[in-house]
């Protein structure tokens, strides 16, 4: 099979891999409809993360094509989505909806989606298999489900979003732009999106944001508080992960409020008394996208929500090289990957 | 009157100082029954803080002397209890439960309550009253709900403490034992405390915890993860404020948990990339303590807790001096004056 593969900083190939094979009795394999690359992917690209030879991607919807003999939950045929992070959904951890950090989980990441086909391991606990073949036009839309959405969902969630709140969104990438349509279907009242970019802002407001923020740090505050009345949003989601980000969330957030961070933190250090005083709560990480797949998956399935927008570049495997350097220069927010 | 003031670093005086007069007529002024010194008194007394000639204290309860104009809620007379943020109690931020942020906060440790009488500024939404004068052996516990419970139950109620839950409380500290406390009566079925203290254990084990663990970093978090099955408390209370104190909570929780710090918080800085791994909630600051004050005093008016136990030495406000000395040589937990 073919397989994307990162050599080095900048240099993405697409190589002949052998194809997989079940190893443990929970594996599934599946064949990939299609894949993408992620932000968190640019840190390598770009230097900010060791690489060596990496196979590459994490996000995945396919076709079950073999299963190993203790799964019992999908079976050979099935249309399914996973998450990143596979996970057994039984341990305390899963049960408490934490399957991203379950006591079984394994990285996908390491085994790597960009191909054209994927060992899935605790098939179980981490494939969720849609209610029939889907259309070719719902792909994009169960693809995002598989990372970018449920991550702004979750997003969403941990920043406690809902009917009555004023929410804030730090990042117009792909999560950060799910983050206000997540915030949109959990009913917020009103969302205030931080964006500079016109494209974007328009697709923000398309998924349900209400104001438009262009200014950044201090002055992106200043601008929230003068929304709220000087108090600052209910619920802000950061969705970036450096230190001007993490911050300009804290700070838009009023005293009692919640900020939901997803942004991948890089060099970020919160100083103690700047949270003490904020009186903010705080939550994030690698998002458990399991938890919410059921869900996203009905909502994408009745139209009733199109994820699918943000990939704005859609091309073939083989071409993923030209898809990391659109991302890497931001001609694309986010690049759907055809197998 | 009488009153409490800082010179300097370790330079602790009572002088003799103008009775308060009513200046709003939201305002009253109660004859204090007794006072105390809060750990946070230490901080510019170990010359951790600026302090020059300033007047000290902002735990409090006595009876009403005299009321402003617009004061309805609380009478000449009455025994009243309130906190060390003066809070109007109506604006959005008090009704959502955060009365230490209110928007027309004043902070009382600046008009200074270890003295005879004392000025409390927006006194409807600040003062609580007992449901009648209190037997002398309530005073104690009433005076711990002005501050250490508040904030000790605080931290239990941020930290998620509850039916079916392990607790883990670092600090021995007076607000610590009182998280202890306030774990037990919000039904945690495990309390973890930290402490290497024999008599600080002891006070802990007749308050409800359950394990007693004397190691603290690294080592301390390894026990915890060795009493919870390798997953970590659900829920733990952080009360000391320094950059230990804040990594052994964090790292002391599973994924999922939540971290309620009421530490005032001394060059600590959170690293955003352990905070992103690690999954947990935060959420701390300054307590709204006002929020609980009606709870607080009811279950020690019906002598179902006893949280003035945490008074291990009791002088009069002339000895003040003395009180500061042996808190700051750890020879008291936490010291009362009485007025």
């Amino acid at each position: 099979m073919r397989q994307v593969v990162m050599y080095k900083p900048g240099d993405v190939r697409v190589e002949e891999r052998a194809d997989p094979t079940i190893i443990e009795p929970t594996d599934a394999i599946i064949r990939l409809a299609a894949t993408c690359i992620c932000g968190s992917d640019l840190w390598p690209y770009r230097g900010a993360e060791p690489v060596d030879h990496q196979v590459m991607g994490h996000e995945y919807v396919g076709v079950v094509e073999q299963v190993g003999s203790e799964v019992r939950t999908v079976q050979v045929g099935d249309f399914v989505v996973g998450s990143f992070w596979a996970s057994d959904n039984t341990c305390d951890i899963c049960r408490a909806g934490y399957q991203a950090y379950c006591v079984h989980r394994v990285l996908m990441g390491a085994i790597g989606t960009q191909a054209e086909m994927a060992r899935i391991p605790l098939a179980d606990g981490t494939l969720v298999a849609t209610p029939g073949q889907p259309d070719p036009e719902l792909i994009p839309s169960l693809m995002a489900a598989s990372d970018v959405l449920g991550t702004g969902w979750f997003a969403a969630v941990a920043a406690e979003a809902g009917p009555g709140k004023t929410v804030a969104v730090v990042g117009d990438g792909a999560v950060g732009l799910l983050g206000v349509l997540a915030a949109r279907q959990l009913g917020a009242e009103r969302i205030i999106a931080f964006s500079r970019h016109a494209d974007r802002q328009a697709l923000a407001r398309e998924f349900g944001a209400t104001d438009i923020v262009a200014e950044r740090g201090d002055a992106g505050v200043a601008a929230v508080k003068e929304l709220t009345g000087g108090l600052g949003a209910h619920s802000v989601i950061e969705a970036v992960g450096t230190q001007q980000a993490m911050m300009q969330a804290i700070h838009s957030t009023r005293p009692g409020g919640h900020v939901g961070f997803v942004g991948v933190s890089h060099d970020v250090a919160i100083p103690g008394d700047e949270l003490f005083m904020a009186g903010v709560h705080i939550h994030g990480g690698p998002a458990p996208v399991r938890r919410f797949l059921p869900e996203l998956i009905q909502l994408i399935w009745d139209r009733t929500i199109d994820p699918g927008k943000v990939f704005d570049l859609t091309l073939p495997l083989d071409r993923a090289a030209e898809g990391y350097q659109a991302m890497d220069q931001r001609t694309a927010t986010k690049v759907l990957l055809t197998v």
